[in-house]
């Protein structure tokens, strides 16, 4: 199933052209695609197909769609963010510069909805498959944007409030909401009324790889403490905020605030810096909270999640759902 | 019809949002489609619909949804080439910062394609209008790729077949061929046989700009010698590299390769390096070999035009596109 997705995947993008430096262009758009991803997304689309009774093939075009969706976004969030790495190679804009890897994000973009004209679909359904992306784009750009303002406003101690409604947009909508309706409209049926439950799984999920992220002794794939290099704002960081004194929140704004890379003069983050503030995130003990409210979260969601889906026509693949949900929100690694 | 174009454009976009950031996210979204453009080619939609015998009203959308394209591109254009102006205002990355600029211009794509997702067009014109956007922009970001890998290797000495190739994929598709096929499409008609006119009209009408900015006694709207402070690849200094002596090619090079602006301590490009090159230029005559080209393209292009709009149903409207075609082509101001 997933050697099939991450081929339906490289089968939308072109091919070869005659330039040579269009070809080139084609190659780019291959690059993140080709990076082996988990697939987890259009995974969800497949199997929440099969879930309605429908078959996983048919909706194959729909999840790959999903996962260039993924990659053209990861694209743009890494010139956004300025990160240096993605899947274990430099991200793109590090290796082309960064407008060429924006016009790459760009013609994969188009390339998604491509997919999506040419599928061979009942006319109601094509619809709704359309307008599922618009929607999901939609809350994602909006999740981002909330993200990205707080970065350009030097913004620090964000609420929870705020930050469960930025994970919400951003993270949760494109990685359980949306692909569980998506592969539901595939099968021709009508979602599971399951939408505040997928949210609270995608909460889960994202604050639960925030935790992995400041847990030293854990090897899971992304740097240790990336996310404080990086001023990543996370449910941590604002629990640490909302209860650190007036002292420890001017030590922790100077110290997030330096930038990780630097072209000017400017002090880049140090070791010590990022040190200093995990002492303060330790003394508020903001993991443990984050760790309790992602396990809130994802025993609330899949509560529902198994009452809901245990209503549906094919229970093997909507226990697969399940299992690939609750590890995902409580993984280890 | 230009202020119902207009009107349509700012029509497709979202307009309030409870949350403010999210709020303000929407109005980033109507920056750069409230400044005022030209909308030439949303007037072409317009006007080639008409010409095919059908209801320019009927075409409002498509030509909102060409509009809508010319403005996200053009604020990821003005991130991936550092401009200081759009339309008389700070480019949108100058104002927001690069990362929210080019979140709100990947928002306002999605924005496009759900203008045409809701089209209410009889299926096979739908799609021929859906592909022919696909086609539109895969052509243009593929001469913007060219563009931009010039500029990422440090390349000037580009040929002109090189430079015609880019401006055909970057300028003349989504200018002046594919509004044409979408007027007639949305008028339910094949279109005119004209893509090899519309390209030659498209090349005259960039070759024309960019002549444009490098004489001195025009106000044109745009910075006189921006195009060179940018180091922007046209056919003039195409022409005058394939002329200059090996002394004269090193030192455009170097002059040339000077950034605009600069966070670092490197030297930025000053009035006397552009004196400098212009010096160069008008020594080969390179300014006057490209307006030869703009008049020979154009006049060839004009030909087919006439003689294929003639045959179409309405003469009035095609009569008004070869007004504005020849307007573009041979433009004093």
């Amino acid at each position: 199933m997933r050697e099939a997705l991450q081929q339906a995947m490289l089968d939308a993008l072109p091919k070869q052209h005659s330039y040579p430096e269009i070809n080139r262009f084609y190659n780019y758009l291959h690059d993140y695609p080709s990076r082996s991803g988990k697939l987890i997304r259009g995974q969800f689309v497949l199997l929440a197909c099969e879930a309605h009774g429908g078959n996983w093939q048919d909706a194959l075009k729909v999840a790959a769609a999903l996962e260039l969706f993924q990659n053209w976004v990861l694209i743009h969030d890494d010139i956004e963010d300025d990160s240096d790495e993605r899947r274990g190679k430099p991200a793109m804009h590090r290796s082309l510069g960064m407008p060429v890897a924006l016009n790459v994000g760009d013609a994969l973009h188009v390339y998604m909805w491509q997919l999506l004209h040419h599928l061979d679909m009942p006319n109601d359904a094509w619809r709704n498959v359309l307008y599922e992306f618009e929607t999901m784009i939609h809350r994602t750009a909006e999740g981002q944007h909330l993200d990205l303002s707080w970065v350009e406003q030097g913004r620090f101690d964000i609420s929870e409030a705020d930050y469960l409604q930025m994970v919400t947009l951003k993270t949760a909508y494109y990685t359980v909401v949306c692909p569980l309706h998506l592969g539901a409209f595939v099968a021709e049926k009508v979602p599971s009324d399951v939408d505040a439950a997928a949210i609270d799984m995608g909460i889960a999920f994202q604050i639960r790889d925030d935790v992995l992220n400041l847990m030293p002794d854990i090897s899971y794939g992304k740097e240790f403490a990336g996310d404080l290099y990086e001023a990543k704002r996370t449910l941590i960081l604002a629990h640490t905020f909302q209860h650190a004194s007036s002292d420890e929140k001017v030590e922790l704004e100077s110290r997030l605030a330096k930038p990780r890379n630097s072209n000017t003069q400017e002090a880049i983050k140090t070791q010590e810096d990022v040190n200093a503030i995990l002492a303060i995130i330790n003394k508020h003990k903001s993991l443990d909270y984050a760790q309790s409210v992602a396990e809130e979260r994802a025993s609330r969601g899949l509560a529902v999640m198994k009452t809901e889906l245990a209503k549906l026509p094919n229970q093997e693949a909507s226990n697969k759902i399940l299992d690939i949900l609750e590890s995902l929100a409580t993984r280890k690694v």
